[in-house]
């Protein structure tokens, strides 16, 4: 054993759990026999947690979060009918916390459009992009309020704050992946007639950037007119660069357009390496189909090859995506599988062994 | 002649002149031997009449438009190229310009897909619902600003202004609508988990007015679902109602879904009869196309429908929608036609003749 990763894990609520137990089975599989070896520290985090204990994220579990180094993530949030939860506190006092205080800045979500997958498409073509959303500035970060609040003359506010320090990290990394991608391909996505001061920061930046990329090829759509192309045209992109919010409402159409976000795969970066980067499905705990056993771990999967893809462990990482590719094209037009036999699928086919 | 439509027109750049000549067309074909004429008032606006004069929209054409009964609207805008114009400035100083001092607090944009229209989802299903998208508030009020610009401190905010006011006449306004057609539902679209402060404001504001509509079904989703529910089942919407980005974005989307924005209509409306309402196509002004004639003027035709609709004249609003969606169903599969061709088959539709 020449390297012992040490992750955090934090299942979550509804099916979290269900689908992290399923990617952490696929990591210990893929690192098998090799010399990196895995530990794992489980954190109990979420609505179900915050009601028994009171516990959001607490600055002990913070820091003791921070001495990882990845953390892999279930999925958190109560029942939207559970009124004893206020809505989007365990999102924003745990998820958006972690994201906040680990410095999340580059928010990566890949699309692809696996073969084999049901796309609500008719002609989807070649769908194979990134996108590279900001993850700790924009309307996120909790800036605003409220006067004369229940009255006819409330106002309510929602500032949306936007760094050169934040945007131009972000707007980097996006650009190097669009260099080391085959396309050399990179779309800026905002809304700068009308957002003129974000928006022009954002276009300053990627303007200041680009002549060190001069292989990049760059365009820039509105968002609105982004969404058109997500539907008509999504093959057209290659790596999208886009703030928190607009990057938040194009993943989870992308998640749609590629066979539904039981596919779709995050990672929250943190760029400098100053705190434990986060993986995680971008679909939500369902609560609805919780504890039946029959989510989708694919997402929770591909999050967990994206964290090695992270740790330098790629091989391990590809051996999943190609797994998963596989096993994705082979259950094409099957019976819907269950969570624990998708996992069973992947882990054999990594050990290479037919179920 | 018992009335008198008194219409401004702003045809705007691009193909604005094209698309609006064909509705305006079709306005007087259907007025043709009722006892309510039409006079019509063009106003010369948008980029080149800026580059040309200076004007983007002075105080003394603002008062001269408030005097008419409606306004009729093609697209503004320069073309991306084109250095000379800021970018965004005719859109903001102009177009929205218009929206905020008209007090257009409804922006109305219904989504429906005739049949024999090319979807590029597989499986659209029956769409027909209404965005009923606020239009004078959000983030698109123009507030908030930069400091330390063009330096590695620069700070740029957006701040989104809601306000009880602004939020209630809409959601009435858009119960009212959901009351009144078939399917009683009503989706609150918003990001109240993260956007706390206007979200709950909004959640509020529908609890509130939700008991005098005992009728209506209502339901919440946050944006990047409802972007999801748009490719996997549009059909589910009935009445939508979403604060002014958020709708901007959706109804671009919900263009597309149901066979491209050449289709899509609105209108701005005031709803308290203190300012004329605008009717205008969602689509913008298409620089790369303009000119050639070959722009789709259905669009804009149909924004006129809405506009009789508005002024209390539905049996002419209905005859057009008819005639559009025959025309839509005849063109199905073949050649694309002209603008004029287009203006003169629905032309000729309502006249009864055969082209
Ligand atoms: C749960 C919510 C706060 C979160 C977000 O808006 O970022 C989710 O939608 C996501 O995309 O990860
Ligand atoms: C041109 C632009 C300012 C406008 C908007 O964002 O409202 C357009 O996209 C629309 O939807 O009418």
């Amino acid at each position: 054993m020449t390297r012992n990763i040490d992750l955090a894990v934090i299942p979550g609520d509804g099916i979290g759990p269900e689908v992290v137990e399923q990617a952490v089975r696929v990591v210990e599989a893929v690192l098998a026999d090799t010399d990196t070896g895995v530990s794992l520290t489980e954190y109990e985090l979420g609505a179900h947690h915050w009601l028994a204990t009171g516990e959001t994220l607490s600055d002990a579990t913070l820091e003791s979060l921070r001495g990882h180094e990845a953390i892999l993530f279930g999925a958190v949030g109560a029942a939207p009918g559970d009124t004893r939860v206020p809505s989007g506190l365990i999102e924003r006092e745990l998820l958006l916390k972690l994201r906040f205080s680990l410095d999340h800045c580059v928010n990566l979500r890949p699309s692809r459009l696996y073969p084999g997958t049901g796309s609500p498409l008719r002609n989807p073509g070649q769908i194979d992009f990134v996108v590279v959303r900001e993850g700790t500035e924009g309307p996120y970060v909790g800036n605003g309020g409220v006067i004369r609040q229940g009255t006819e003359f409330e106002i309510a506010t929602e500032v949306s704050l936007n760094t050169a320090h934040g945007v131009r990290r972000v707007v980097r990394d996006a650009f190097e992946r669009a260099a080391a991608r085959p396309r050399h391909k990179l779309t800026l996505v905002h809304k700068h007639n009308v957002l003129v001061h974000a928006g022009h920061l954002w276009r300053r930046t990627v303007e200041e950037i680009a002549p060190d990329f001069p292989e990049v090829a760059v365009d820039y759509l509105h968002v609105d007119a982004a969404t058109i192309f997500l539907v008509t045209d999504p093959a057209r992109f290659d790596v999208i660069v886009t703030d928190n919010l607009f990057g938040d409402i194009l993943t989870d159409l992308a998640g749609a357009v590629t066979g539904g976000i039981g596919l779709a795969a995050s990672g929250n970066i943190n760029l400098d390496g100053t705190a434990p980067s986060m993986f995680e499905p971008v679909h939500g705990s369902a609560p609805d189909i919780a504890g039946q056993g029959i989510a989708d771990p694919t997402a929770a999967i591909l999050s967990a090859a994206l964290m090695l893809h992270h740790l330098g462990l790629d091989d391990a990482a590809v051996r999943i995506e190609q797994a998963v590719a596989n096993d994705v094209e082979q259950r094409s037009g099957t019976k819907p599988r269950g969570t624990a036999a998708v996992g069973d699928s992947i882990v054999a086919a990594l050990r290479g062994v037919t179920v």
